[in-house]
């Protein structure tokens, strides 16, 4: 019987030869994120352990990422704790380097493995093939004391990508249009997987932002079939393979998309979920006062580029915040080289430091009663950038800086 | 009766020939400063007024600074207040550009005009011969509707410079060594006035460093002789003098010190007061978990020129977090010109926007319970930075950066 790319990676870690959506394994992990948003946690649980062990500490890489750098006393202490600990057991540590994913992408992630993140966009990973998912802090610690944890074999729903994506419309809008095509429930535990000719046209940057937002329709895990563009970037990283795996011509899934990329327009998710989506020029001249180009979505370099090239020369609206945060600190760093931290400086904009920042929505361009937000991050629910009574919309970076531009919501073709 | 500088200043904002120390003149207001610390407030009062009215609102500059972007719904609501009201009656309003007093000696200040800014540290505008003192929401509003105020003339200290600061030692240093000389309360509602020789040597950077921490030592206001370093920098900045004065021959002074520039060391001010100051070598060893470049006080190009040379192939100790935050757009723009912003990110730094960050304490690099920062703000009074038991060294640009590298109090000299 033939196996998904998601059957395949638990097969291994579990070291068998077969496994079926609805079987029950346990599984070795590969490796094992945790942030700042959980870790602290994690540590106090450990700490009440009657043998409190790591399994393997080179599993264990920690990510300060969402309070950088700390805003109040409590995540000062919360941050000390998770840096004393992991100097103490001589964890991997990064502070101040970016957002979780990226720094991981960036940094540890490679094809086949299988990765438990403390934090729900985990799905990410599956952009070079590795199985990422999201755990809470008391499944983390599982995982961090035995190396091992269980899983629920994911059904699989195939989105087969054709075609290209059209000049001016993004691996962002793709995403979108697809949780919206699904819904917010739409691939509830299951992994969604993505292959197909139209996969060769995205980059690695793209992927990410796709596999990224699977998590939106409830996705377990996100993975994308490995080629050349993936073992090129594993190889630019200083990395090989663990696994290269494709599904079979067999396998068997709960359902099978065809996606024509050439059909994919601007899109905006509206407040306040991911899913409530329409086509981006339904929300001409909505007025915003905040708007956020940035995060393990939409923060990469290629992001910045699209941004810099639409406002070079131009300058962000009176009166609106136009915060761009670059998702890491290598992202920063090859911005400065192409100018684009210049540009985006000489617009107005305020660059921040690499973190979460408004996609956290917790310390970083927090948002007011009634104020609206145009934001690349990854999610638009009620509250989540500040007031409950205020509004987020989810678009691209290219939407996200015209409409920061202009002041009102509009698309770079309209500019 | 000869006058002093700030007597010559009130004479001319009141309108009369002369003044002397403990009279009181009702005087004209050339510029009112407000930032989003009390504005909110200012606010709230004149929406109270019977009959409100901005007497003119030119003389008006509002500048978010102290927590941008927003950290919290409460302060997005203040800000938003600022941007509304400023919008509204077509108030000059900055937002992301910097710290205010950093922004309004780039923008506004000229020398002899009379500023009322609602800050402590207004006291800045001296570089430049402005006589800039602090006010509450209160005063301030008052000020707003009538474009007057009163004010007590106060006494003068005058500082009589002499020889050149050494290789490695700097303004921060002088100004902390007087500060620790005349004590925390020792020019108390005096003006601090400083000239002679050694002013010559003294560049506008430091001009600003050392007039702005002299609310430190309680003093009303802070004055520098107008010479060419002053018309120079007007000049650069598209400005003229309103007045150029220095004190007559025959000015009465409270007390005149002479200082000799030779004899400063490099200094650092212990917890938790910023006249407990000793030669930074006192303090050698003294570990450190945070270090902070920047404030109104010392986050100009000069400073961050400073840090970044001795930074430069060197990286930030393991642990500790160096936050680089210059203190305006225009120093940010000019130190990626400079590829200061590339060196400090090469280091591991953690390179913010142009806010109050750090000096401030509310929302950009909280300290926790007992750990130990080492800055370039103007203040290590208990708590200022995060938790009530935590605590600030301060120190210039040079012996803050040199600490990043090391992890522990040091000079540059012992790198």
């Amino acid at each position: 019987m033939g196996m998904t790319i998601a059957e395949k990676i638990i097969a291994a870690a579990a070291g068998v030869n077969e496994v079926k959506p609805g079987d029950i394994h346990t599984v070795e992990l590969d490796r094992l994120m945790s942030n700042d948003g959980t870790t602290h946690l994690t540590i106090d649980m450990y700490n009440k352990l009657k043998n409190p062990h790591i399994a393997d500490v080179n599993k264990l890489v920690w990510i300060v990422d969402h309070n950088v750098p700390c805003d109040s006393v409590k995540t000062a202490a919360s941050h000390k704790k998770m840096r004393d600990f992991a100097k103490e057991h001589g964890i991997k540590f990064y502070e101040g380097a970016g957002v979780c994913h990226q720094v991981m992408m960036e940094n540890h992630v490679t094809s086949g493995e299988l990765i438990f993140g403390a934090d729900s966009h985990t799905c990410a990973y599956g952009a070079v093939g590795a199985f990422g998912t999201g755990v809470g802090c008391t499944d983390y610690l599982y995982a961090m004391v035995t190396g091992k944890s269980w899983l629920l074999v994911p059904e699989t729903l195939r989105f087969n990508l054709k075609g290209k994506l059209k000049d001016g419309v993004y691996a962002r809008d793709l995403i979108l249009t697809i949780i919206g095509k699904i819904g917010a429930n739409g691939a509830n535990y299951m992994a969604m997987e993505f292959g197909g000719e139209g996969l060769k046209t995205l980059n690695m940057s793209d992927r990410i932002s796709i596999c990224n937002l699977c998590v939106e329709a409830g996705a377990k895990t996100a993975l994308m079939e490995v080629d050349d563009i993936t073992i090129d970037y594993l190889k630019e990283h200083g990395r090989k393979p663990k696994h290269s795996f494709s599904s079979d011509a067999d396998a068997k899934f709960a359902k099978v998309y065809d996606i024509n990329l050439d059909e994919i327009e601007p899109i905006v998710a509206k407040p306040h979920f991911v899913d409530s989506v329409v086509p981006a020029k339904e929300c001409l001249g909505t007025h915003i006062d905040e708007a956020f180009l940035g995060s393990c979505n939409n923060g990469r370099i290629e992001d910045l580029r699209v941004g810099a090239e639409l406002i070079k020369g131009k300058k962000v609206a009176p009166l609106v915040r136009f915060l761009v945060v670059p998702a890491s600190a290598a992202v920063y760093e090859q911005a400065l080289k192409e100018g684009i931290i210049d540009t985006f400086m000489e617009s107005g904009a305020i660059v921040m430091n690499p973190n979460c920042s408004v996609c956290w929505g917790s310390c970083q361009g927090v948002i007011g009663e009634n104020e609206v937000l145009i934001s690349t991050g990854t999610r638009n629910f009620k509250g989540r950038a500040g007031h409950k009574d205020s509004f987020i919309y989810l678009a691209s970076a290219a939407t996200v800086t015209a409409s920061a531009i202009k002041g009102e919501i509009t698309t770079a073709d309209l500019l």
